[in-house]
């Protein structure tokens, strides 16, 4: 072949419209490997699974992590409403947003369903203080989350179909995820903003009642608009990718509604998403074992504001400063013996603005000495030049040991009067072993919200999201999430 | 590492604000190859470019080309309005659409201008009858004229920076196109979908004046919004992939105007666009000769409403059929010599819908024969099934032979008299060698056009987009491209 390319010839012009039979051999002339026998039918085996799954399935532990998860995202979303992101965000939609139908959380303005879901999706990742699923990383709830809540306040469901689909959505981006992981993230991929379209799509796929043909079709049309890049990290794209994924995945269950076609078969077909997008394909992961267990059931969530290598010294410090009423005065020094990674990557020894104090073990040290937390205030310029958290973090010092595993800390205080405390963590609080008690969530929570919403309406709003399988309509948790009106 | 993932420790915790300085160290700490000397300033070179190229500087040839790619894509966006995939796609938005600022072409609806730009770019894919880059097999005008046009409706232009604007973003989507191909399409990607958002979000952004940095954070953006897989293909979400795209990047250049930040090497960087995305980079195909070799002068328009290994025998069936005002009852036979790929890929031998007609040589050339055309009429149940060309059909036969290229084709008409025609194409019409004259292109759109919009209208937008750099205002050509109210 001359100047032309092969591939051109091979373009088969063929119409939008689904392929007769036959047609299928003219677009696959190509010889191409048949996938593997575990390859076959991913995406009908999830699509029946989404279709046919039921509230009253879900185990009892599962329901209770799912309450948890959308607490959290809660808390997030409305503690990250106020940023620049969010303004600008808001400031760039306003102009062609449809009508009014869905709450941006914590705040006054309204928009149409799928801007609604993108914004909330931005504001819940903007602090990175999101729930986690460990094994992928991905932020399931950003996505999942904004995108059935949006549907929710225009198409009125039940508390249960709510957290039902919001189980599910989760459920599907950590399985997708966990097939791909960790070469699709290696690669650059930004994993919660390419798995979460799916995850938002089957939740709201979910809520619209699809048929099993349609789910299909959701996820296909999710699977086209995979969104980030890591490449983003420490831009405000990188908040922008769950908001993205959120509204991807609704307009797919909404294109999907109405019977717009795709294939049955894009997660797992030999040019469909898994092949594309990553080097490796566990499909197992995916299809085995729905409905018997639940990556759902193994989100955390992050009781501290900053990177997961600086947890379990800040777990021990608060822990030492609560048990021993600790005040700042009486330290004479304090050492943290811990693995490599956390002098790598958090060994700014004098923060000068709030985001530099998440990269300095010392300010992280001292903050949770001296206020006994470690969330978003005590990242603000203000904590990082409070003097006495200064003077403070003047007084701890970190020898790295690769004995110690990064999941590790240990920490040693040493006293004026000359007492010397210890504290080893194993695994912080956060971890899947150590998860946050519901106590501790429900005060982040009320943390993020504090100033932003009234003190009464955050205690109503920890409570509807704590009943919401018992609600009638569960868009009152996003009506309990804005400023009143007054 | 026990059960925890190395990759979870590296999560920084970074808030979604422009990282301070030093921040890049912890966030790289991971030790990554730097990119080579090429990979430098690639997003900064293009977004400089794009934010200083003038209409003034475009070569006579560059603005015709730009003319033709607009007046080809008018067409295809009215010729596909009516389509289901439009219609059901309409049906899913109209609910949550912004205010009418934008026209549907072909149609009375108008949508706000993101979603009308993801209408308007879906309905101009749906014949497989757009523009094509044939370097990189990208339908270039699909996500960039719609996404500009939507925006003129809102914000007037003139019509020279609405034509730089067009040239600019399908130099952008080709250039980056030609970095990857063919790498990225082979693994699976819809290059259309992929590339067109850095090219919708360059021509808005053109529009929106943006300034470089501003410019550098929407390429950024569109970067995070890849679209399409050719698994779809065959599905309504083929002709969803450019339209996704055109709104993808209008919403990245948006943002980028509110100051939404994003990386200012997205394209270039380790784990940017092109390393996450393709196996190759070649980065001298985008900064090279800019403004002085234009990608966008080598656009092509399909003649014919079927893949292109069948439009030499179209060409050469058309041109003796006119030659010799050949009617179907005078052939005897006809015989194709052609590479084996014609019938690898089209050879079916007795099409029963519209759609199979494109598979079918034997229709392809029988139907050519008959009606003198090979555009969507030409592909309906209506042609197929016609007794006439049936006919036609059964006397047609194929020889296939490696030593003639899938560029070329070799027909022969044996006629109920004896003669023996014969006509052989080098390069078919459509090609850049042979590309259509601007009379046929003319021809193309009003026959796109018929029974959609009035004849009278037709002419008059036909006369707009030849105009379109004398005009003052280019939102006059999607007024020209709707049905009149009465």
């Amino acid at each position: 072949m001359t100047q032309y390319d092969r591939r051109l010839f091979l373009k088969t012009g063929a119409a939008a419209v689904t392929a007769p039979a036959g047609f299928a051999l003219a677009r696959n002339a190509v010889a191409d490997p048949l996938p593997s026998s575990e390859a076959r039918d991913v995406t009908r085996t999830l699509a029946h699974y989404l279709v046919t799954a039921r509230f009253e399935d879900l185990p009892e532990k599962v329901r209770h992590e799912g309450v948890r998860t959308l607490l959290n995202w809660v808390g997030v979303a409305v503690g990250g409403s106020q940023h620049d992101t969010i303004t600008d965000a808001v400031a760039a939609i306003a102009p062609f947003s449809g009508p009014p139908q869905a709450s941006l959380l914590g705040r006054r303005e309204r928009f149409d369903i799928m801007n609604a879901a993108f914004v909330n999706g931005v504001a819940s990742h903007i602090f990175d203080y999101d729930d986690t699923h460990l094994k992928t990383i991905i932020h399931p709830a950003g996505p999942v989350v904004p995108a059935i809540l949006a549907l929710a306040e225009y198409h009125p469901v039940s508390g249960q179909d709510f957290l039902n689909a919001l189980v599910l959505g989760v459920e599907t981006a950590c399985r997708i995820g966990n097939a791909v992981y960790p070469n699709h993230y290696d690669a650059g991929w930004h994993i919660t903003g390419t798995a979460g379209p799916f995850g938002a799509a089957a939740a709201a796929g979910k809520l619209l009642g699809l048929s099993e043909q349609q789910m299909r079709w959701a996820l296909g049309l999710a699977a086209s608009q995979p969104v980030g890049l890591r490449e983003s990290f420490g831009s405000m794209t990188k908040s922008f990718n769950p908001g993205r994924a959120a509204s991807n995945g609704l307009f797919a269950a909404l294109l999907a509604a109405r019977n717009f076609t795709s294939s049955d078969s894009m997660i797992e077909a030999r040019r469909g998403w898994a092949n594309t997008i990553s080097t490796k394909q566990d499909y197992r992961e995916i299809t085995e074992g729905l409905g018997q267990r639940y990556e759902a059931a193994l989100n955390t969530y992050k009781p501290f504001a900053c990177g997961i290598v600086t947890h379990p010294a800040i777990d021990a410090a608060i822990q030492l400063r609560n048990q021993y009423a600790l005040t700042p005065d009486q330290i004479a020094s304090v050492q943290l013996r811990a693995n490599p990674l956390v002098l790598e990557l958090t060994g700014k020894k004098s923060p000068q603005i709030g985001l530099e104090g998440k990269f300095s073990i010392y300010h992280v040290i001292a903050i949770a000495l001296v206020e006994g937390a470690a969330g978003p205030k005590q990242f603000s310029d203000r904590a990082v030049r409070d003097p006495q958290v200064v003077a403070l973090r003047n007084r701890v010092s970190v020898q790295t040991d690769a004995k110690i595993l990064p999941e590790q800390g240990d920490l040693t205080i040493t006293l004026r009067d000359g007492r010397i405390l210890h504290k080893f963590i194993a695994h912080a609080v956060g971890s899947v072993e150590v998860p946050m008690s519901d106590a501790q969530l429900e005060r982040k929570v009320e943390d993020l919200c504090e100033g932003i919403l009234p003190d009464a309406r955050v205690r109503h709003l920890v409570e509807t999201c704590w009943q919401v399988s018992r609600l009638d309509n569960a868009a009152l948790i996003a009506q309990d999430a804005v400023p009143p009106l007054t």
